[in-house]
């Protein structure tokens, strides 16, 4: 293990960084200089001026991401401030540009103010052609990336809830083909009520799962609960548990189908597992240790079981979405990620894998997968044109073909 | 004309701007994968929470300048707001990575509020090395670059002002080794009191030239002048004009030595160059149409004559300055550029050009000469450790090797 720490921070320390700025432009003569500086530089601002849309074609706009955070709720290290969270947002950015083209530029705020934040993001908005919001703790990130929905006019995306509430989504849908239930019948537990567990709630809900619940660490969550709640919880619970039940995980596991994590290591028995349906389905994200181990919960009877990590089965990885979506974004100039184009995400990242693929250990795609991107990008794009969120159009086939192009993913390049 | 206007424009819209942020890392199989990002981004994290000044090391904040602008002083163009700005800030970025290594991400922020400004800039400030303030109308200009010195822990530097007085006092320096006048007797008049004119008459006043005059429209600037003064302006009245001379542009160019232009075409007349002493030195440097045209000038007796066009001899052009300032200013963590530090590139620019070549079609080095950077570089780095502003020191003809290795300007690549 030793050797893997001196090798990531070699990979760190090596050049600064991880991320350098590149001219698309050559400047070798006074000619080039004119071009791409004065005095040609004031053509591409004077169409700008007389038309505020061009920007999106003359500057980097129209491709550039701001991946922002105030680093308080930083991966598994929790409240290291914006300087020791700038690691993570760099190599967000590399994974953007890596998996489809997206070009992303880390900022790690100095505040932790929400007011601070979300001015200081709508100061910014002229550069930038999306946001991702990253590691920025509950229950601030909810009202943050409310509030910028609200006051900006580009897409505003929170990674941590909805790129690990897509992601599951996609692996809960093959996962019921799979066990053949149907999405009706199914009663479905979701344990960690932050920001990852409430962005799935109401994604579930989305795709017409009614039999819900979301558990805390003071258990079941229920509409009006007298402690330990929370406006977003509050939110939660209209649409959870319609019968207000009361008691604790334990209780409400008994003859669920499907258990959905995102809370800490350990919290998931294999006497809950017991408890619960034949052919359970289980995603323990809890990170770096899952709620159960894989291996215990099969033994308990579950039947499909998925984590956050990249050394078991089914890795429930949000680079299967965030580069896609914000790609798809992007090219059709996209004022917001509504529900739609999350849950077009989520459907096209599960059909990837034909049901004669499918099987208990493989219900996700890998994150290699050179398929997933090109195809969430296209799929996003098209339901940001039909639920009219989209400046421009542009045919489904070119945002999957730009996306291939761009990537840097190359299955022939790829060394495992 | 019209071609060139579309190549421009085309240059432009061909794909997003002229910048892409690209990774150093190549992510191709899930190693890459995890020391990119987690689990090993944890470790360079971790490095920083226990010692903040490891940002510099781990991050791209070692390498990283922003450019900054509110987008009310653009080139000729004016206050065209943030949007329309950003070409010009894209085109200082790729000066920046072209002509020393620096990476330089545009900023152009959505207000023209002080207080926004420099607060905005307060909480990025994790992020960069550096800040470049760009096309900020005055008197904002100087409010905000004094309070952010005040305010902040790194470099900021507005190029509007000082990069236009250092290459101006470099080729003043080399003006004079050629009309052998001693810079003690000489007297000096810069007509125009913005940003430009004002960090002029500061640099003048530092390499040690008393008899200088400050103009604006309204003509001689002196101490207390009851009409049309500002803060800036009182500030330049304590270093200039000690007699308190009243009177017009006209009336103090009379046994002038030097003229220095800030301010608009067709300002200076023949009439005014006559009445200067012999051997004239004038700088012109109204942009596009100088002060006065060079040949009218020489008709009129100056003797050696610079504008800010690449089209004339002696062209002003600051991208002579600020990419080797800012790469030797980063290369020792500087937490300031002073003045030593501007004066150390002014000085060094003129050295550039031996004695024996200086001639009066050749008193600045051209915008391409590949040795400007990787000097002005080493010398910054050297002065700044030598004022007490480095955290840390570097060798000189390492930065210099450094900028030569970094620069994307390669002698033999160069067409002319």
């Amino acid at each position: 293990m030793n050797n893997f720490i001196d090798e990531a921070l070699q990979a760190h320390r090596e050049n600064h960084g991880k991320l350098e700025i590149t001219p698309k432009i050559k400047v070798r003569n006074p000619k080039d200089l004119s071009l791409a500086y004065s005095p040609g530089v004031a053509e591409p601002c004077k169409e700008i001026q007389k038309d505020k849309s061009a920007v999106f074609e003359y500057t980097m706009k129209g491709n550039m991401v701001a991946v922002i955070s105030d680093g308080t709720a930083v991966l598994g290290l929790g409240n290291i401030g914006a300087e020791a969270s700038i690691p993570v947002m760099e190599g967000k950015a590399v994974l953007f540009k890596s998996f489809a083209g997206v070009d992303a530029f880390p900022l790690s705020l100095n505040t932790t103010s929400i007011n601070k934040i979300v001015e200081t993001v709508k100061l910014l908005e002229p550069n930038f052609g999306g946001i991702n919001l990253e590691d920025i703790s509950a229950p601030n990130c909810f009202i943050i990336e409310e509030r910028l929905k609200q006051e900006t006019n580009i897409p505003i995306f929170h990674d941590d809830q909805h790129g690990t509430a897509i992601v599951t989504v996609a692996g809960l849908l093959n996962a019921l083909k799979l066990v053949n239930k149907p999405i009706t019948d199914i009663k479905v537990v979701v344990n960690g009520a932050g920001a990852a567990g409430i962005a799935n709630i109401k994604l579930l809900n989305k795709i017409g799962i009614e039999n819900l619940f979301l558990c805390d660490s003071k258990g079941i969550i229920y509409e009006g609960r007298p402690f330990g709640m929370s406006e977003s919880k509050e939110k939660a619970s209209k649409i959870t548990n319609p019968e207000k039940v009361q008691g604790t995980l334990k209780d409400v596991l008994k003859e669920a189908d499907v258990f959905i994590g995102v809370s800490a290591a350990g919290t998931l028995s294999k006497e809950m597992v017991r408890s619960m349906n034949e052919n359970a389905i289980i995603f323990a994200m809890a990170n770096p240790d899952p709620e159960i181990m894989p291996d215990e919960a099969k033994e308990a009877g579950a039947r499909i079981v998925g984590t956050g990590r990249s050394d078991f089965p089914n890795q429930v990885n949000n680079v299967l979405a965030f580069p896609g979506i914000f790609r798809g974004a992007l090219d059709v100039h996209a004022t917001e990620i509504n529900e739609e184009m999350k849950l077009a995400a989520a459907y096209t990242i599960a059909s990837l894998i034909p049901e004669e693929e499918l099987s208990e250990e493989y219900v996700i795609p890998g994150p290699f997968d050179p398929r997933v991107a090109p195809n969430v990008a296209a799929a996003v794009a098209q339901e940001a044109i039909a639920t009219g969120v989209a400046r421009r159009e542009v045919e489904p086939y070119k945002v999957k073909e730009k996306t291939e192009r761009l990537s840097l993913i190359r299955k022939e390049e790829l060394i495992f």
